[in-house]
């Protein structure tokens, strides 16, 4: 993963502290303040120092009043749960001062939830109904802690929830459009263009020398598991300005990628695929061997994916290639079950078992080890079986690392399916 | 997530400060100070609190300066470059209130580096030759920015470069030798419960009493969709005195939860029900609904499953239902795709179907809507069909995020299907 152009400063800045001793261990990462410094961003405001402080107290308050000196808008996430280690609620009302109140309507809301899990709250969640004085409550629709929205002379303090899923809900829904209220008014739109199909150095080397011209808009070029972005981020003072831009740049990177551009708005491969399969009245099914059942759970992850994919067969074991999808097994023991003709008889086999109009099969060796008989580790055969003809893609990644492959194989399949179900 | 029983205080902690502006982007992590915590905590030192600041000498210095007051071992890598943005060694020493001093052969060195590639150095990267008074010199064999070993009556601040090869190898090849000097010899072990089937508060109410008791072992709770883990980690001066703290701590705990604790080695769900399963030499099939995949792809993602996984059904459409498992159409109209009764016919059609010893099947409704007709967003039914019988298991969670719903109803189905599996 790499990062390319930097953002400029503005008026407002932010520093963000994750708490919890659980995110200081050697494996651990604050992701929140990932989300959190691009929703500041694009309201314009700069993310200028980020902290992990463990469950102490003393600690933590010491960090939020330097950070409440220091800038303007301070996040701090979690450290909300019920037991004596959560240490949040404390340290913000050390630190600003203020005392701390009992509100009963959140310990209700909270025996409320648990009620509805068929479970009795237990006596320590009541800590979590205690509210910095003066604070706003921001409710969690999706946990029992709330968060905290305080307002001091210098600036807002926000206490949010840790789980992820929790703090994105609360700041997006109730934080952000507090933010927007306080802030100054910039048009600030991101071109997003997803590319498959052609290695991050490639595509860098092949845009670079158009995005570095510019400033304004910001370029960012990621890469995760074969799937490639390009976020372009522009600024300016109209919306009129900052759209006629995006098209200025966005155009010459267009026109150097041409085809390789599978999404121009963000939406990733597997949204990009129901779409036509929805708008052409397709139906899907798969077969997997190496991905065991990835490939099916990507497809399904779409919410309305029920409306163009049937499902799919996880035929790990060659005898299910046979029982399941009519694999004849003189054919996987003369070619093998990793090949060109095993990868091609399972998308036949599938589309002929649930008359769908497409079948997407896949077959590879995603090791760790290969028993020598087979194709080496890295090995993969993806089948296409539509209306007219049956296509087989082969490909062999010297990663030898399990899960990459297997993420490798099934997007390489969804682009090649992709490329099949035409514009 | 939330922590539980924070790390205990040690003979000494330490902070780590990240600095540069370019680490504070959405897209950026520090993953420098995840080797440097693990490499830390193996010598008995704890990490307190983690930094990212950005090129700002004043508040990096004032960072730096109240990290040096708390804590005996200071570690801060990058902002070491050539250039004005590179502000690490002015705001260490503004915070130690030392002079810098040039030293001259650095500077040939850097200006060697550069020859060996044919290049003239730049002017500006004389600034790298410049040392804080008093410091030790580390030799970079990566890279061109030195880094400096700095001792304080009160510990001792280490700066290095950012780039992560550079600092790998400057740390473990000049810093951990010194650091160990200082460091009392210490046995450390870590003993992980994992378990499954009850609420994270649940578990914490159970085995807090126990653990608050013990400032050593320290112990931390982690949760992650459903499934639960305990850490105790024990220190001692020999290896035998914290095996028999682990045995004694580890054991109250073992006692207290019983058959939830499903794995006292670290191994997930999807590794124990494996080894069981090749135990007992027998085999297993899934059939899938809500989770589309996401089971076999769990299970499957075990290198060497295919000695007992022969495969799984996604049978998203309700046609695949009946077309392939066998599910009567009329139950289906008559209980409805999610249901008690659909589930029960799925387990028992797929383990006719492939002849597996067992048959796991999920069928439920994850969201986001209902159409009115199904049952409502969060209700999950799971099937088990083995040698014996077939059960059926039912949940409603209360989250109406997509995600997560599958991924809790693949963890209760690995759990109810470990505990069929028997000890």
């Amino acid at each position: 993963m790499s990062a390319s152009g930097a953002i400029r400063p503005s008026e407002m800045n932010a520093e963000i502290i994750a708490v919890g001793s659980e995110m200081l261990t050697p494996d651990r990462v604050d992701t929140n303040s990932l989300f959190l410094t691009g929703e500041l961003n694009n309201l314009g405001i700069e993310v200028v120092a980020k902290h992990v402080i463990g469950d102490d107290r003393e600690r933590l308050a010491e960090t939020i009043r330097r950070a409440v000196k220091a800038v303007e808008v301070v996040i701090i996430s979690g450290g909300l749960g019920p037991t004596e280690d959560d240490v949040t609620r404390d340290s913000v009302a050390m630190a600003l001062d203020r005392r701390q109140i009992f509100h009963p309507e959140i310990s209700d809301a909270i025996e409320d939830r648990f009620r509805r899990m068929n479970r009795v709250m237990p006596e320590i969640n009541k800590r979590q109904a205690m509210v910095i004085q003066g604070a706003h409550i921001l409710a969690n629709d999706r946990g029992t802690a709330p968060g905290q929205w305080i307002e001091e002379h210098s600036g807002v303090i926000m206490i949010l929830p840790g789980p992820p899923h929790e703090l994105k809900s609360m700041f997006t829904r109730q934080c952000l459009p507090r933010l927007a209220r306080i802030m100054p008014p910039l048009a600030i739109r991101t071109l997003v263009l997803r590319i498959s199909g052609m290695s991050e150095s490639d595509l860098d080397q092949t845009i670079s020398p158009i995005y570095k011209r510019y400033e304004n808009p910001a370029t960012t070029v990621l890469a995760h598991n074969g799937d490639l972005q390009v976020h372009l981020r522009a600024r300016c003072a109209t919306e009129g300005e900052t759209m006629a831009l995006l098209a200025e740049v966005g155009g010459q990177i267009d026109a150097a990628l041409g085809d390789r551009i599978y999404s121009r708005n963000a939406d990733p491969l597997e949204v990009v695929i129901g779409r036509k399969l929805t708008e052409q009245k397709a139906t899907l099914v798969v077969a997997e061997s190496a991905t065991g059942g990835g490939l099916a759970e990507r497809v399904s992850s779409v919410p309305g994916s029920s409306a163009y994919f049937l499902g799919g067969f996880v035929t790990y074991a060659s005898r299910l290639k046979t029982d399941l999808l009519g694999v004849p097994e003189d054919l996987i023991k003369q070619f093998g079950a990793v090949s060109h003709e095993t990868a091609e008889a399972m998308a036949i086999g599938a589309r002929r078992r649930t008359a769908a109009t497409w079948a997407v099969s896949i077959t590879g060796n995603a090791g760790p080890t290969t028993d020598g008989k087979e194709a080496p580790v890295g090995t993969v055969y993806i089948g296409i079986a539509g209306p007219r003809d049956t296509n087989v893609y082969h490909r062999v990644w010297p990663a030898s690392d399990r899960t990459r492959v297997r993420a490798f194989a099934a997007q390489m399949a969804l682009d090649m399916l992709n490329r099949k179900l035409g514009v």
